[in-house]
């Protein structure tokens, strides 16, 4: 309890010194996460990488970190699943809603001209986002670990014929020529990141809250708990069943509508959902981005 | 067209000679999936690995395969929302809900005791799900990019201390060592794979449906849409909202619910959410595993 009121109290001297924060993301530098990070924090914030998922939480949770930025929608990794069952079990909170537009770029070592690209690596996402132009252009897509990881492995040992997909922060970091840009197949590639920390945040102009519950065992449970927020006009932008972890038959449902958890009738409704629900917990209200969905 | 009825004539013939059913899976020989296709077709099925999701879509598109597992919930591969967009895109149907306990085992060369083990390679998700044994075993977890992958590569290429996680049927496809098996930290590790087909298949005791539906631009639009499943008796048990491809601000609902398309309050349902919905896709209906899910 010592220790970890010391640590806030580090962590207030970090801003009163204007020290970048430290947030932690999941691959290697050059990831799509390092980016939005960069995109949300600018230069005042220090991404820091770590291999798995669980270790971004754990660093965040052992106060390592001041934040982390996790994918949770369209995301590169794979991870998105876990990233939810993480958040479930820890006692974070949803900082900010981050959304990424992302690009992939086609890369290889200096003097590799696009003739001599046979294969591209890259994580299977990326390599299915830019699956069109790897046809037009007779690559074979080779799956890998990550996107930067493939560019910083094929940096490390350049294989002739061999390209890597990564965003072009990673040619930068690992010396990589970028042979050709914005390869992806689609217009609007865009990955959601939720940023997670202790803090309870300042409401924004235009928010989410975002929760998980459970039912109570009987018919149309989910339909009348979802009633609560209809009969409101609070529109939801995500919802989600998922089994729950070692109780595969009793689902979890995640949850995203638009308002504040100050806002009177966000309260009746959560209120309410609380009688309806075996239980109900509430990851966080969050200055969002408005733009990147309709209510549903 | 004439080509495809004669690939039609192909694989009925085959059924006639008792041919085993070609299934494809995405990874590498040893894959979970392919214990999925095991557990569901004993051994009239032969197994065909694809690199990525998109191969395997491609293969049975093409008629190179009879049908194609592919996971949807809890999966290792992290291609859970690849295989609901491609499914999206795709004129495929759902032939049957095959469910896999999914088990992991240490696995390490001829030689190699459990003492000598300091890394274990393995996809993140696999690690994450043993990672109580990792601590406790002092191992450190290696992400790599899938399981059965890892147990091959470190089979061709042996190195001091270093474990894959992966099944049972890797080590032995590999040639490698079980030093422990089931180091899963939770007792219940499912994993949900769909079978893909061009059939339309036989109803079983208990079915259950699965579409994919956007709704009219209007508040409650799916409130109301599942007020047409909750108020017929018909019990939802998944429920997802996913940013449509190329178009992130109108949503895509993927549900399943309990029952066939010949029932007659499915059809009611059905008529009615064609009405609500801006357009419903059908994805099949098809035998499933009753203890899965309960209703929500």
């Amino acid at each position: 309890m010592l220790a970890s009121l010391l640590t806030c109290a580090n962590l207030h001297n970090k801003a009163d010194f204007n020290m970048p924060l430290r947030v932690a993301f999941q691959g290697v530098h050059g990831a799509n996460s390092e980016l939005a990070i960069r995109q949300h924090f600018g230069d005042t914030a220090e991404a820091i990488p770590y291999p798995l998922l669980g270790d971004v939480f754990q660093a965040i949770q052992s106060n390592l970190v001041d934040s982390a930025l996790v994918p949770v929608e369209n995301a590169m990794a794979g991870a998105v699943s876990q990233a939810y069952e993480l958040l479930m079990e820890s006692d974070l909170l949803i900082q900010a809603e981050v959304i990424l537009h992302v690009h992939h770029a086609l890369l290889a070592p200096e003097g590799v001209v696009m003739a001599d690209i046979k294969q591209a690596r890259s994580h299977p996402q990326a390599l299915a986002q830019c699956e069109e132009f790897l046809r037009r252009h007779k690559i074979e897509a080779i799956p890998a670990y990550d996107t930067a990881g493939s560019a910083r492995d094929l940096a490390a040992s350049p294989t002739p014929g061999v390209a890597a997909i990564a965003s072009s922060l990673a040619a930068k970091l690992y010396g990589l020529n970028t042979l050709m840009s914005d390869i992806e197949d689609v217009q609007y590639n865009l990955t959601r990141f939720l940023l997670l920390g202790h803090d309870t945040p300042q409401a924004g102009d235009y928010n989410k809250t975002s929760l998980v519950f459970a039912t109570r065992h009987r018919p149309a449970a989910l339909y009348e708990c979802l009633g609560e927020f209809a009969s409101r006009g609070l529109n939801l932008t995500k919802i989600e069943s998922r089994p729950r972890r070692n109780k595969p038959w009793e689902p979890l449902f995640y949850l995203d509508f638009e308002g504040h958890w100050q806002d009177p009738n966000c309260q009746a409704a959560l209120a309410q959902l609380l009688l309806r629900a075996s239980f109900v917990k509430l990851l966080g209200s969050y200055p969002a981005v408005r733009n990147n969905s309709v209510g549903i």
